[in-house]
């Protein structure tokens, strides 16, 4: 019995909670506490420090940490415990994360990139329960991956496995910020959907995002249609690729394009089904936690660290 | 101390090799016997089967095997122990293969797929020795892989992992017989490559390999060149969006089209990095141990099954 405390550095929003140990018993997930702020845009990486350390202190109330879970929006690494850096933040180049928590919190601390934080999650609390081998998939700002393989997170050699937004589908397609042509992220992720679709308009001057995209296709905007169903096209190519290779028992898909709607979800499971090979079996699954998903991952962390 | 019964089950060919359990601690491997035999065209499974009990326990000269691995050219499951099918020889369906051999020999065997078997014959005794994640694939008459993460082979939820042959990298790319367009497996294996130069050629009828492709490029022929390269890129992109998925330290490269000269190597070599992302850590290496691998490996497989 004691006390776990779930950080979850999410980029724009800073969130803690409190469970108890029996999570790993009951499978029941009862948060003691839950804060959440959000960073201000002039923010930085000692401002989100301190103001994560405040709201832990003020959740915890004076008891003790058993063991603390993270699980940082960006690069970092779960042997070193360093955050490589945050691509929406200031000042996290090669921060040691997991060694400033121990320091502040006299516990141990596990830190993860929040792709694999979710997967784990998932797999222990939420649509992944129960199989050996997945591959979690967020599809939001951008497309990032985790991997549980044999039960266990899956890193690789340098901790970059996961990248299924780098791997490429088309190589006529349209170039991404990577440097190539057609990866899946710059085909499926919100907002270059939308920087395609105001590109089509020719409305260089506004900005709307990857959802907005999905109600315009839903709305019968044939533009959107397409663009929404090009970026599910392209995902299904990457999970199919991805199952052939690995052949994972499940993908999960997480993240807000997941939102975009039946007809996405059908474009990205056929084309997933039809790019992998008829006997390599796997389903193409919903998140189940939602937005509490990095603090789930994050207690999910500390049992399986 | 005892006798390890190699056996590969190569398609065309059949070999058997005796070793010595001694290679588990010296990782020198000493044959001490070695004999291969090719099927006739008219062969079935039977006749395989008896043939390799034939030549193994003549090999064995009245000595007991302590164990057997076996190298099947084609898809075997390891956990069953039985032979899915065979490409190229007939009466292989459903085939307990583990079941007969363990009687013939009186002995634990383990089968898996050849290319599985030679990941793990590369890691254990060549290319891959000391390096814990990595792919290994072959580029011959078809494009197939096999992982080892962690020190131990990787096979996926229903046995299919390694089918790095079947992504598919350009989506306006020629026909392969799996039914999709732009597989690495249609635009990098020989016997397509071949195809596709006689095609341009309009020499339908004419048979040549994908080595006389290779041969023909080296000679100055700028179809048979644009050919080879374009297959070395879509290999490059395979093995770039594997690494951006897995992450592995090293990809071993073996099979007949990799002696297509340094130019195929680069092309592959920097293909692969710039589809990579600059910060997945990776290296490309050809295979060490030649025709073989297959037996290396399922000795391999017998202290790794």
């Amino acid at each position: 019995m004691g006390l776990i405390l779930a950080l979850d550095f999410g980029g724009t929003k800073l969130t803690a909670a409190v469970a108890d140990t029996a999570v790993y018993h009951t499978g029941e997930l009862i948060w003691q506490a839950h804060k959440r702020v959000y960073s201000p845009a002039d923010g930085d990486a000692h401002y989100d420090l301190v103001t994560m350390a405040a709201l832990a202190q003020e959740l915890l109330a004076g008891e003790r940490a058993t063991a603390v879970g993270v699980s940082f929006g960006g690069p970092a690494d779960f042997h070193t415990g360093l955050v490589r850096l945050s691509h929406h933040v200031a000042g996290w180049e090669e921060m040691p994360l997991q060694q400033h928590l121990a320091d502040i919190f006299a516990a141990p601390v596990h830190i993860d990139n929040d792709a694999n934080v979710a997967a784990l999650g998932e797999w222990l609390f939420g649509a992944g329960q129960g199989v050996g081998d997945l591959l979690y998939i967020t599809v939001s700002t951008g497309v990032g991956g985790g991997w549980i393989l044999g039960g266990r997170t899956y890193r690789g050699h340098n901790g970059m496995a996961g990248e299924i937004g780098h791997t490429a589908v088309d190589p006529d397609g349209p170039l991404c910020l990577c440097g190539k042509q057609g990866c899946v992220e710059r085909l499926a992720s919100g907002p270059y959907m939308a920087a395609d679709w105001l590109a089509a308009q020719h409305k260089g001057a506004m900005a709307i995002t990857g959802q907005e995209v999905a109600a315009l296709a839903a709305q019968g905007d044939e533009g959107a249609a397409r663009i929404l169903m090009r970026g599910a096209w392209a995902l299904g190519v990457g999970i199919g690729n991805a199952a052939n290779l690995m052949n994972p028992q499940r993908v999960i898909l997480g993240g807000g394009v997941t939102k975009a709607g039946e007809l996405w979800w059908e474009t990205v499971r056929q084309t997933a089904h039809q790019t992998a090979l008829p006997q390599v079996q796997f389903d193409i699954v919903p998140a189940a936690l939602g937005d509490d998903a990095p603090l789930w991952g994050a207690v999910a962390l500390v049992g399986n660290g």
